[in-house]
């Protein structure tokens, strides 16, 4: 009874701030209110007075669109970020209640969602983490990781792709301690999900391998969610999917109705609605006094198990200090003073490879001073070369602390669990290859790590028609461009060794922001003399220049394989006597970002001949050689051939940047 | 016995063009012999003479490195664009065997493959086409369109998102036409799919809808496919999911091993293989006279089943002239002359709408005057504003013959449809639609429509950060400058009616390049005078200037829902005395592709004053504003809030633009 109050005032406020925003989607807020309730009152364990407690229970709303259930739980269980004054700036421009739910805007919000199906990734993630540090960390005696991820789907997440892959990948993970609510409301944007889901998706589910339970009638029987939640807790080998019928809307004239997705209610069914829960002469935005003593109860639970957790804690550190060490150390973000110093160098004598070669090295490296380094590529490992070789693969129950991920060929989950990782917020670092060109099928994720600030490592290879044999469909053309594009990511493309060492120097550092590093399959020519990973920081530097006082006739600028290429032809043309700067622009964004000053002293603005070359897009150089110059790029699709014959057709040789190069000195 | 010794010269030919070539992937090729034999010698219906013939049974390669089995197999039944020369050229530069298979270089391909999981979207959407065809023209007396869709996937294209997507669609729409061979070879690049596998897949393709065969010893025992494939044949009601247990690289000694999937072989190992079939003396590329007498006996029949194919369709004229007329029409690509009248004109008297109500107009109007235009939404046919009104959904058994698709919130897979549709090579037009942001989703299958020349219309709407409230996961940012970088794709961004008109002018008529439309979801502030439909073609143009002998003292460049603010900046700078030119850049692609002259005529380089205004990336704008011009654009991620308000936070409005313009004239 007093849940079925409380729920009826959750509904109320979700009403209530829809109304006022003029926006929003109520539709499966409404639906859903006993489960957000129940989850937030009864079920999970948290601290609102510490949102980022270790050991909370993670919730993922990845039927994003849903999130006012998300804001109204959240401040009826004592979280600070959503005030009711919050609830009352739904959608407006800088509240703390956007349009979908946004970690870095809202604390008691895990990770961003509203791009369908990501979320289920994302807690596939978060279940994941936990998953490995408990088989790291715990002890018989002293369990220390120990918490569950829930997650709330709907309809469209079910349909998505990226879900699909993410829920194989749990059931091959055995991730028991995940439980995905899927929110069976029968109804889409569009009208009954029968127009295009006719699919038995809990057979679908279990063919996968999980634990299915459903639950019929939330509404008159909250006790069989409740059940079926704590069935889904004891589960040892399996994920569990609860299937809930719901009602979207639910309440409201619109129930059960496409129209209860999105937008407002008339004056008319409002009235009804608050008739219905004898809710007339309540003020909007009412809260009656129960709802927040509940939520007190709630919240001194919550002080009491983070305190409970901390004593184990301690217990932990006393008797397994050196497990402990490292256990702090990852909660602190998992990176230890001097961590860098692991990174090889190479010199100029070294044996040259290819830039995933390089890569290769300095990712196991890394893995021994990094506790947290873990991940692993879409069923292209060895090709990668994004494998932890002192390391296990992460199996259940084999060897969960494995830091090796198997995705298989799943490059759209694999980012979004990658995310999910990051987000956990426990010290891991997660990496996540595949070849450039697929970066194609995990673009939305890849914008999500941007968007959430997790600090997701993608190591893509095969960066360019330098991949050869494969072909256009293999070949990368455009997506620097379209990579380079989003904001915050950064985009790297060393250029030998020591910028390969300096990109994950920058990646690492940077725990808030994703990196990307794009790597040759082919070898290179030669380690540069003048390239350095410290350099790399700057995004933009001067490898090699003839010239004095700052005053070269002409500037090639160059990343990745070319960059040797446009050393070479530097080389033939000061042999001609001529001035030549060669700069490599080994990540745009880091460059932009610096002081014009120094931009002004790599690209002196008077410098008006200048060659960029990179076997991608041309598409932003122009940017950087100004109007006069000269962009080697590629403008059409790759072709299937030999490495040579490719870089040739396509104008990647020394012949034919020199060329081009005195084609603007003789002008 | 005479199907076995085939085989082995299929196995022989595989093995002695990857030796050739240093490159190329055996493994699945070598696995499935068996299976690609006898689905081009006894069950698929085409005529080696006439690739393009219509009611040929369609073949997808969906694992498409495995093109090495497809390359033999059309060169043994009679294909003329694979010769034994070009088996020896595999993977070399300029050859029509590339290493994936592409339809624009090889005939016989029917789509381009490569991209794991791409091939069962486009295999459902062949198979749609022919079922909706089917239910269009087909009478009882007279069946003109009557084929099957074969499609062969592997372990990774099973894992992919997109084929599961598709698979549910396959199902959803009861295309029993469609016949999915699933290559379980237990076996992918990183090794057993243990690794990353271990889902039911049989059941979790029943769940789906599937009728399912298993194929269990197709070596010793080629019946079983046969007797599949035959009751596979028989189903009315449900597409057939075959799973033929295989071993990769069967025949060496790599078989059944991670090892066999791509590369050479040993010297030694080719030895052996030959040796096991009988095979020592042969030179490299030897062809048995067997083979080609058996493949000879095939041509004739396909001869034969083409010439049957003319009669029907001669009786079907003369009986039903009507229908016959208007499939004719789209056996001639279905545009009739004149279609382009169809598109509706705007004053600017009239009320004014967001470009996504004006693409509705388009649309529907177009629908009328193209009998192929077919197409839908991701679920947001609403919001689209992607519905044909005048006509049914595609639903089996009760309107197959409808023209709206409904795909559920499936982008991925929507895009992988809509280019088997195109690629049916029926007259088809498909549009696919949704949100400008889910191009994210969707990007690898809108890069194949380019690179397979599949001239799929894509409707993109919600732009910008105009869309407002539902927030930054949803508002496009870097979309735009993502898909320009795509070669051969249209991207358009109309500014009012006239220019969306343009836009839908351009992409229907241009059937082997596909477009993509970038729609507003707000409301513009006025159709205007400068703009025309015809302009759009050259993809940018003078809308407005109130200079005289092309001299501006500046211009304004904007696209789609900026237009107009550059419109009211102009007229305000004018009433100051400016001589200002507004320049609509609504196709870059067509623009760059212009004349120099007629370039120099729109973008004099005399005049360094320019300011681009776009709700997107400013990557890539330089090109166009020079060095000293300004670029308004939106380098972060977009915020929830209303509309004018987020346009506001980030500079559209016209006094922004105003205010850069004077900083640009008063410097």
């Amino acid at each position: 009874m007093v849940d079925r109050r409380c729920v009826d005032n959750v509904r109320m406020l979700i009403v209530d701030a829809v109304q006022q925003a003029k926006a929003g989607h109520p539709g499966m807020a409404l639906g859903m209110a006993e489960v957000g309730y129940h989850l937030y009152r009864h079920v999970m364990r948290f601290n609102p007075e510490n949102p980022k407690w270790f050991n909370r229970d993670r919730f993922v709303l990845s039927a994003g669109h849903g999130c006012l259930l998300q804001y109204v739980c959240l401040h009826l269980a004592g979280f600070s970020s959503v005030q009711i004054e919050d609830l009352k700036h739904l959608c407006k421009l800088g509240s703390r209640t956007p349009g979908h739910p946004e970690n870095v805007v809202t604390e008691g919000i895990e990770v961003t969602t509203g791009p369908l199906g990501q979320g289920v990734a994302n807690a596939v993630g978060l279940a994941l983490a936990e998953a490995h540090l408990a088989a790291r960390f715990n002890k018989p005696d002293a369990v220390i990781v120990d918490h569950y991820t829930y997650c709330i789907m709907g309809d469209g997440c079910a349909m998505e792709g990226i879900s699909h892959e993410a829920a194989s990948l749990a059931a091959h993970w055995k991730l028991n301690k995940l439980i995905l609510i899927y929110d069976d409301n029968h109804t889409t944007i569009d009208g009954d999900t029968t127009l295009a889901f006719s699919e038995d998706i809990s057979a679908r589910f279990k063919a996968l391998g999980w634990n299915i339970i459903t639950v019929d009638d939330i509404y008159n029987n909250i006790g069989s969610f409740k059940r079926a939640v704590l069935s889904a807790s004891t589960e040892t080998g399996r994920p569990t999917f609860i299937k809930v019928k719901t009602l979207i809307g639910k309440l409201s004239r619109k129930e059960g109705t496409p129209k209860a997705h999105h937008g407002t209610f008339d004056a008319d069914d409002v009235k009804e609605m608050r008739k219905k829960v004898n809710w007339e002469d309540r003020e909007p935005f009412h809260v009656i006094p129960m709802v927040y003593r509940e939520m007190q109860i709630r919240r001194q639970y919550g002080e009491k198990i983070e305190k409970d957790w901390y004593s184990a804690l301690s217990y932990y550190q006393s008797k397994y200090p050196q497990e402990a060490v490292e256990f702090k150390t990852l909660l602190n973000g998992g990176l230890l003073s001097g961590w860098e110093n692991a990174l090889p160098e190479w010199s100029t004598y070294d044996l040259v490879d290819a830039t995933r070669g390089y890569s290769e090295k300095c990712l196991n490296n890394l893995a021994k001073v990094l506790p947290g380094l873990i991940g692993g590529s879409a069923d292209l490992a060895s090709s990668n070369k994004a494998y932890l070789h002192d390391y296990e693969d992460f199996i259940t129950p084999t060897s969960p602390w494995g830091r090796n991920i198997r995705y298989g060929v799943r490059e759209h989950s694999m980012a979004g669990i990658s995310n999910g990782i990051a987000l956990h917020g426990s010290g891991l670092i997660p990496f996540a290859a595949t070849f450039l060109i697929f970066s194609d099928y995990m673009k939305n994720s890849i914008r999500l790590s941007a968007l959430s600030h997790a600090g997701v490592i993608y190591i893509m290879t095969h960066d360019s028609i330098g991949l050869g044999e494969d072909g256009p469909t293999h070949q990368p053309v455009e997506q620097l461009a379209g990579l380079r594009a989003i904001p915050r990511l950064l985009v790297f493309r060393p250029g030998d060794g020591n910028e390969t060492a300096g990109a994950y120097r920058v990646a690492v550092a940077n725990r808030d922001t994703p990196s990307l590093i794009a790597l040759s399959r082919q070898k290179l020519t030669a380690n540069l003399e003048g390239t350095s990973a410290s350099a790399v920081e700057r995004g933009g530097y001067i490898v090699s220049d003839n010239s004095e006082a700052n005053m070269p006739e002409i500037i090639l600028i160059g990343t990745g394989s070319e960059l040797c290429l446009c050393e070479g032809s530097a080389m033939k043309l000061r042999e001609e006597g001529r001035r030549v700067r060669v700069v490599s622009l080994v990540c745009w964004l880091l460059f932009d970002r610096q002081p014009r000053d120094y931009k002004e002293l790599v690209l002196p603005s008077r410098v008006t001949k200048r060659v960029s070359v990179e076997a991608g897009s041309p598409q932003g150089w122009r940017q950087y050689v100004g109007a006069e110059g000269v962009v080697i790029g590629v403008g059409e699709f790759g072709a299937s051939g030999a490495y040579l014959d490719t870089f040739k057709k396509f104008g990647f040789t020394e012949e034919n940047i020199t060329r081009m190069a005195k084609s603007l000195l003789y002008n």
